[in-house]
């Protein structure tokens, strides 16, 4: 097809995802590695290529080209969705003024600047001015997406995270959340207080150590690191590209289990990365398949896998060689309970595995409430003291601890959140669905051996790319749509022993 | 001037030089942290960026603002200085038609790829065609440029590293050099031999401790780490930007002082881009005036000012406690014995102060030569062994010790190797004018004190930038144009004990 329309746009997309490749090691550098006096400098580099890449998308030629491409024949199906995808983004990208793009840059950049002192400050009103000011910019934008492809405003935003999510669709599965969720709280830490008191380990836990054990679970995983790294950055993130993917941790001398969690989490996204195909890289049907499949891939990771009693047997021995740890702290049983304690804390970053979709259907009821014009903006922080009573059982004094912890809304990332819950089921049923298809996965674990569970993740998830829907890839890897029951089940199996 | 044609080309200019930054970094990643398996698609985002920048300052209407601003009145020195060396540098990029610069690149590219085989396997008739190809399309973009600026073609290759250098002031110079370096280098070696043999500190000396002492001297130097890093290459080197510099080193662990002396060689670059003024940030009249002069700052701090008698007074103690040293090793006037130590070396990069200069005024004979078309590209691996006799006294017994142990040309740097030596000149005189200007800076070092020295290379150098050409610099920071005299009194004066 050399030539073709198809393949100038190919050209096109291609280079605009080196730009996109660029900014994202320029970001994970300004994370890690920048030394302060750097940043006004790094805001101006990152400013002028993100600049360039909306140059490269919204290029006059394009929708030429994009209506020379539908009357050509002769593609296979990924180049037909490469095609389909590159259209949406174009639209996307036009839809929305470049003076609109420039002033939601500005205030997103002040709001979260604002944010940053607000939030220690404890100071919810030094905020709201901006943060009403970027809300307004967001649903203005957010509006011209939604007229441009027909879509309600919520959806329209949330398409960003989640290409093709629906609101209805959410609804219903967080209503069905919020109807078990508070009472199977209640009822797991009543269950717990019944078990024995899991036993802190005892540090401190050097950080070279914390990173050879980092190290030797990364590789247990499949992590490749002829195209990866780990480093240290104040927030944990996934970033980098899928040749050359960069996972950060933050490590503590005195425990080493929440930094080692965060890995394994951050490890799963990283895997699902590079795990995309090498022949489709820098094309947009060859990325990962939005926020709550790549959340699927982390928590699949780490909540699935590597919080299970299997894996405990072989993290446990490693981990006390690794320390020198002594004593009935390093048994796998104990380890277990200590990494599945469930508690209704009020920081979401922080939860446990049955509160965390708590704090997220919170946050999508607020977030809808606030678009749809129903919640104001003034009345936030008593609305979130209310739903954490009611979803978590928690109540927060602060709003440092309430309405102002997550930075999302502050950076512009309205409908965002739901994504991180969608991951957390749709995990829970392809790991269900892994099992079934490679029964001896459990067993695997127990012995440190990720290969069969990478497999299955490769052919059903990380290889499909953005090649269909991504409710397609859930149900024909698992044989059904979404839905919360098997995630309940495997919150009622880990949480109240039920089998 | 708000709306002015200069101020149109200022913005161009800051974005040009923006991108110029990212692919500094980017640059900096590749050499440092990224795995092996990054390196096509970082290939591909720095060639990407690369050609943005190229489109960037050959844009069609450039020609227009530049005509409109040179009607414009009103502008101070250091703005006419900027919109003159923006002149240039578009003068120089359009004068190169676009297709030779993709096969420069694409040439480039393969040349320095055999040669990095062929280097170790001692093969120069293998990477004699790439070298052949490149050079022929190095002579047509230099040509192109000599044309435009009506320079004669060794002067318009030289011009991209030394602006306003002019190869007719260098052949005096250098045969100057090449008249007192052969005895001078004898004379010194014979010298040596009757004063006490210095003795190796033994090691090992842990890297940790290495990269403390590294950091204390830094610090001393006046290199500031909120505007810079210090990492591991395999190849030292000085990147980064002036807001943020990333200059790197290699250790080992049995020799300290190697690493040592690179760091603060890579320093003295650092403190002169740390020192240009922020008000010209990204601009062409802000940036550091050539090759010549950063080589003359990391060899005024390495050379000049370390490698001294009194800088050893400092270090010394430093050093032993730092690694836990005793003994005679450790006396400052054995640690300065040994920095200062003449031999016949066979390698550039390995090679003392005296020899130094030799090397480079081979090179230089070479690259005149072959750039002339005096000597053809078969034969130089002969004349190297012939110009290392007359000008070294050692002979190469192999090629990967002779002409393929630099990478210069066959990365297509013609013109590039005389700054090494015109920067050692400079370092010279400028120190002497320094000393002389504030007659307690050996003092000084001798205390680790380098403030006075820095303030005096901030005003002199650092802060002029690319304001005047070099050579006015030089002399109005020594009172002198550039000769060899002062060079070779501080050869004589450290290596003869003339004083």
């Amino acid at each position: 097809m050399t030539g073709s329309a198809y393949d100038a746009l190919h050209a096109r997309f291609n280079r605009l995802g080196t730009i996109e490749e660029a900014l994202a090691i320029l970001s994970w550098d300004y994370a890690t590695m920048m030394p302060k006096g750097g940043a006004n400098a790094r805001g101006e580099q990152m400013s002028v290529l993100q600049v360039i890449a909306h140059q490269q998308l919204t290029a006059p030629d394009l929708e030429d080209l994009f209506g020379r491409a539908a009357m050509e024949g002769g593609r296979d199906v990924w180049a037909e969705a490469n095609l389909a995808a590159m259209n949406r983004q174009w639209r996307k990208a036009i839809a929305v003024p470049a003076d609109l793009v420039a002033a939601l840059a500005k205030a997103t950049l002040e709001c979260e600047m604002i944010w940053r002192q607000a939030r220690p400050d404890n100071d919810y009103p030094a905020v709201r001015p901006a943060l009403s000011e970027l809300l307004n910019l967001t649903l203005q934008a957010g509006q011209a997406k939604a007229d441009a492809f027909g879509l309600g405003l919520y959806d329209a935003l949330l398409d960003d995270y989640e290409p093709g999510g629906r609101s209805a669709h959410i609804d219903t599965l967080f209503a069905e959340l919020a109807g078990f969720l508070p009472d199977l709280i209640n009822t797991a830490i009543e269950h717990q207080a019944k078990e024995p008191a899991p036993i802190q380990p005892q540090g401190p836990f050097p950080i070279v150590r914390q990173r050879e054990l980092a190290d030797r679970m990364m590789r247990a995983l499949g992590f490749d690191f002829g195209h990866g790294r780990l480093d240290v950055s104040a927030h944990p993130f996934s970033g980098g590209i899928p040749d050359d993917v960069r996972i950060t941790t933050r490590y503590e001398e005195g425990l080493f289990s929440r930094s080692l969690m965060g890995v394994l989490h951050e490890t799963g996204h990283a895997l699902y990365e590079q795990g995309l195909p090498a022949a489709w890289r820098r094309q947009p049907v060859g990325v990962a398949r939005g926020m709550s499949m790549h959340e699927s891939q982390s928590l699949m990771v780490e909540m699935q896998a590597c919080r299970s009693a299997e894996f405990m047997q072989f993290l446990a021995p490693v981990a006390r060689e690794v320390f020198g740890g002594e004593g009935a702290a390093w048994e796998p049983e104990n380890l277990h309970r200590l990494e599945t304690r469930v508690r209704r804390g009020l920081i979401r970053v922080d939860a446990d595995e049955v509160t965390y979709p708590a704090h997220v259907v919170l946050r999508y009821r607020l977030e809808r409430a606030i678009i749809q014009g129903e919640l104001g903006l003034d009345d936030l922080p008593g609305a979130w003291r209310d739903g954490m009573k009611e979803l978590v059982g928690s109540v927060p004094e602060t709003d440092r601890e309430g309405c102002l912890q997550d930075i999302h809304w502050y950076s512009g990332s309205w409908g965002y959140f739901p994504t991180y819950t969608l991951g957390a089921m749709t995990a829970a049923q392809l790991f269900d669905a892994a099992k079934r298809a490679v029964p001896s996965i459990p067993g695997d674990l127990a012995k440190g051996d990720f290969s069969n569970l990478l497999g299955w993740l490769r052919t059903h998830i990380h290889g499909r790319a953005s090649s269909v829907p991504g409710e397609v890839i859930v149900k024909e890897a698992t044989g059904a749509p979404l839905g919360t029951s098997v995630f309940r089940q495997h919150l009622e199996r880990r949480y109240l022993g039920r089998t």
